[in-house]
């Protein structure tokens, strides 16, 4: 997609690998590396101008619609991983953000994930509009 | 305390671990058994009456005010385990339940714990009073 | 793919959506589809002859290589979801599992998921060939 | 007790409240807070000079035997917490470790916690004593 993309749309944090981010194989659990995710996924929505009492008030999230990952290489106990994310295509209802995990030491990409996010009233279900100044703001201005 | 505990104030549950129940010690991490003993309580709290429904419908949740938990043999991946819990104590606005994590193969005990609740309309944080009928019933009859 | 999936590759697992499933948008947290999912593919792997002894023994675990995840419904606090799943495809080194979550009381689909998985022995990260007998058994016989 | 605390016995964390942190009820779930908590813990055992190739390599863990935790103040969506813990008691095979989960904003104590833990041989399930430099160094110097 031929979209600009803001430069509030990127979003790198840190994580360090707890033992309770780990299983009995010795690395990461799989689903693990999707909370790293939405640590950056909401960090990204923060500096997008997302507010939480704007979200507690209007009752409308951003929720997730798909999640794809692929699985590279393991993350270890210890380790600092890189979560690097960045919105990258989105429509009339729906928005795209793609992201890496990477190992800081090396940066190795440990895995790589794409997720769909709907803005819903919850109360409701229904799927609400991105606002007009949608990516450079997500801010619902309601 | 010399109270008279009803029968429905007991739960067993099972439940076998999962690779996301445990980390790189090989063995259940620490906080899983809170897990573990909140769907036991959870289930208690349903057999005693307490109706999701109304929940949603009141806004009054059973709150956990205080948890002690002591930890005295590891639980290891795929073994199953049982939680035995029960009421003991309560007063006007507090309830206190324990519990503990048996491993099922040969009953050995691997915590124990025990936990108080108390009713809270959450929207306000004001504690609520135990219903007249607890705990027989936990239902607000609201 | 026409192979044909012996009986032993499905299975159906019940959960009840607890507190800690559930997030502050009222519902289950998206990444907490994936804790039921595991469960259900650890006891289908258990099923097909998988032994966590084995596993222990020899370091060689099922790997998630790749998650996809459509979210449908949302599921609420208290809600019993039924996952089922069955292995649908395989190659030398890879398998795939399709689940749907679904709503027990009326069988609505809430969530479409399929994973690939790969044994792999941990400690060198080298992958290991499906054992002769897959998808009738997933024991590995060392 | 009076024994003398090192500087490098204290710590501090901060940590913002994720979606996955909170529950229905619309506040940080209880058992997060112990996420918390031991995010922090592994940093002061770090900032110890506990040393994650060393653990990894005798296996040998800092093992929690008891958790103890009062809820005082619900924690929100978006909230940036702070984490302060500190060593406070120790003999031979057992320290103590206090807590409290402040809000950031106005420095309400949200919760206060204190735990036990033991240096274990994780194989064999044997306590090892606290190396003589403890407190100033948890290095095992293995």
């Amino acid at each position: 997609m031929s979209q600009t993309i803001p430069e509030n749309c990127r979003i790198s944090t840190e994580v360090r690998v707890m033992y309770f981010d780990t299983d009995a194989g010795g690395v990461v659990h799989n689903i693990v590396y999707l909370r790293f995710i939405e640590t950056a996924r909401t960090m990204l929505a923060i500096q997008m101008g997302m507010n939480f009492e704007e979200i507690q008030r209007t009752g409308i999230h951003a929720v997730v619609t798909r999640t794809e990952i692929d699985y590279k290489r393991p993350a270890k106990l210890g380790e600092i991983l890189r979560v690097e994310g960045r919105v990258t295509e989105w429509s009339g209802i729906r928005f795209w953000v793609e992201f890496e995990v990477l190992r800081a030491s090396d940066n190795a990409v440990l895995a790589s994930s794409r997720q769909a996010l709907a803005l819903v009233q919850v109360s409701t279900g229904k799927p609400v509009r991105l606002p007009a100044g949608f990516p450079a703001s997500l801010s619902l201005g309601l």
